[in-house]
């Protein structure tokens, strides 16, 4: 079953039976015209799926969408604000996500069981309700399926990110057009098990809610759950899926459309993981780290997040050094069952062609030095390391740590 | 019994019964007149404790310590270089460190296996044996136990660091004194469990080997393995306690002197702990973070660590804010049972003086703000973090993540 990906993604508008809007209601007070609320919904009662972090100080906003997809309902829409992200706030946070979403439900004409509610941004502050209580009736009146308007949505919800994060797929089958689209946001608190990182996915399929959310978690496992830029992963992370069943479609395990929807979701939440970690804060490059010949799942996993979190290694690309040394230092740490005859690393280029080995059988090779040196400039590019101690691997993207990236941190 | 610090340590050579010498052999072909070879020669026979890296690629020299300590026979002398860390090496790195040890025991007029060697510097290149064969004849004509020698091998050692690290301390006990002093290198790769750095102690006192080991693991586990500059746990982190007996006395478990030697080896293993975080690469703070109130030791250490360790959190310090959200989410995603009410965090003095609350029962204490900037604001201070879920307590010391340090490790 053929699936595209469209050219040019206006994110969640571009799914039909969707309307969003994306709006300016000064949740941080600095009155600088930035948007930062935004509103979707589905015109249809949709089934929803929904991923979490795994943070025991998850927001209020977090607790409350694990009780709407515990539910199990339909679901008629979902509010967001960026700024704030309504963390650490106490029975205030709950009570004041509780009004948030009960002002959506109002402006989507829906019940409040109905709706999620996601915040993003700072920790430990209360979020500015009144403000909240103008934006969500503003945004109410501009809701609208029209491209503009998902860009708009998309640009809400961004915090420390440069640009917006969309992405749309098309998925032709036997019945007709399948449509899939997402937004997300996420550049710093970024690691794998979610992270500062918000992702709303829609789609007109017609999908029932458990093998929604099995398929759902399934690609999360495999994307955003696969990146990293500072090991930090935050309070508020949520992926949510919408399915309206606009399309006439339905998706039922075991149909001929199942596997081509997983690959299409698959391919989506990996474009939208790689847009987060690409635009991670003032970082200059991202590289795949790819671990195979482990002896387990758990030790592959090791191998490849030390890596992928060592600050020497991370250090070493910005400076476009290979430095395969640091490399290994970090594989002998990380717990992972190797030794130094069998370790094998390997430095390629972004995403084909062949890899050159640094480090093989005990021995660097100083022969192919400038073959690295040279794919370790570039902007992208690859990491094989084989353990040479069985048949599991583990893939994951990381960034370089940049002097930015410490000066853009150092105050908030 | 009477504990005193010396106000001018020399090192090694404040202790009776011990020579050494630090000296000039280019190893990193710089010819830059750098100090790069130490030799520690002990009078008499001394017995040995020993604890080192759990990195799985511990480098060839650390895997001959283990060898010399298995042989539970008494110990003549250590041989260092820095430079160079004979790590990642293979085969060529085993007859390398054993060629150095048969050099060193030649100078040292002993048997092999009476003589420790160690390496500390770059990962993956060959030593350079001609320059180490001179170099270790040099050394073993200029054996000394003048301050100046202690001083110079403590030279000898250092890699990244600014400045040595040297410390003594002197027991009065009823039979008489007893000198304890060390030195110590350090500042990458400075993670608990051990690091890039190498610690070496000398004491007159007269101790079993057992004892003697049982004494160190505890001295360690609470100094050198709670300190972080960056998380990565290095190849080749050594500490060696020699204790030749030259003053007479004996401490035997259960005896009126064992809590006092204890003590004092746990405050000489202290204090070189802070001097290597506190020459932490190009970093500006150091940070004690002192965790209570944990259901578990297991679960205070991953809190202590999580905070330890968290870019973010290590980001505000250098940019002097408190910035206590990033502490609750490190705390959050650490693993350790918690909630947002019984999580208290406070700020508070180096050492002393009382914390002020930053974030208690669910709250923030907005009215202490000025408090905490300005602790925050100091090159050292402390973080009290209270999880509210038990008894057990965690200490672990910290540095902020700098510019600099990004600069500095971009490339070697």
């Amino acid at each position: 079953m053929a699936i595209f990906r469209q050219a040019n993604s206006s994110g969640l508008t571009d799914v039909p039976g969707f309307e969003v809007a994306g709006i300016h209601c000064d949740i941080r007070g600095k009155e600088d015209g930035r948007l930062d609320l935004a509103l979707i919904r589905s015109l249809r009662p949709a089934s929803a799926a929904g991923v979490f972090t795994r943070n025991a100080l998850a927001a209020a906003p977090v607790r409350l969408c694990r009780d709407v997809l515990a539910g199990g309902r339909p679901v008629r829409g979902l509010v967001v604000n960026s700024g704030n992200a309504n963390a650490c706030t106490g029975g205030q946070g709950l009570s004041d996500a509780m009004r948030m979403r009960a002002l959506a439900a109002d402006g989507l004409h829906c019940s409040e069981e109905a709706v999620f509610v996601c915040s993003t941004g700072r920790i430990g502050e209360p979020l500015p309700m009144e403000r909240i209580d103008h934006g969500v009736a503003i945004a109410a009146g501009k809701l609208s399926a029209h491209g503009d308007a998902g860009l708009l949505a998309a640009e809400a919800i961004l915090t420390s990110d440069t640009r917006r994060k969309v992405a749309t797929y098309r998925m032709e089958t036997p019945s007709g057009p399948v449509m899939l689209a997402g937004m997300a946001k996420g550049a710093g608190m970024i690691e794998p098990d979610m992270a500062t990182m918000l992702a709303f996915l829609t789609t007109d399929a017609d999908i029932e809610q458990t093998f929604l959310q099995e398929m759902l978690r399934e690609a999360v496992d495999d994307s955003f759950n696969r990146i990293t830029v500072d090991g930090d992963a935050s309070t508020n992370d949520s992926v949510l899926l919408l399915a309206n069943g606009a399309s006439g479609i339905t998706v039922v395990r075991e149909s001929e459309t199942a596997p081509a929807f997983k690959e299409a979701l698959e391919a989506l939440c990996r474009d939208l993981a790689l847009m987060i970690v690409g635009d991670g804060e003032r970082t200059t490059k991202v590289v795949e780290i790819r671990v195979s010949g482990a002896s387990s799942d758990e030790d592959a996993r090791r191998a490849g997040r030390a890596v992928a979190n060592s600050l020497l290694v991370k250090s070493s690309w910005f400076g476009n050094d290979p430095n395969w040394g640091r490399i290994m230092d970090a594989l002998g740490y990380s717990g992972a069952l190797l030794d130094e005859q069998s370790v094998r690393i390997a430095y390629g280029d972004w995403e084909s062609g062949p890899a050159a080995d640094a480090f093989a059988r005990g021995r660097v090779l100083t022969g192919n030095r400038a073959t690295w040196k040279a794919i370790v400039a570039a902007d992208r590019f690859r990491i094989e390391i084989d353990l040479g101690k069985g048949g599991a691997s583990y893939r994951i993207w990381s960034t370089d740590l940049t002097e930015g990236y410490v000066n853009f941190n150092k105050s908030e």
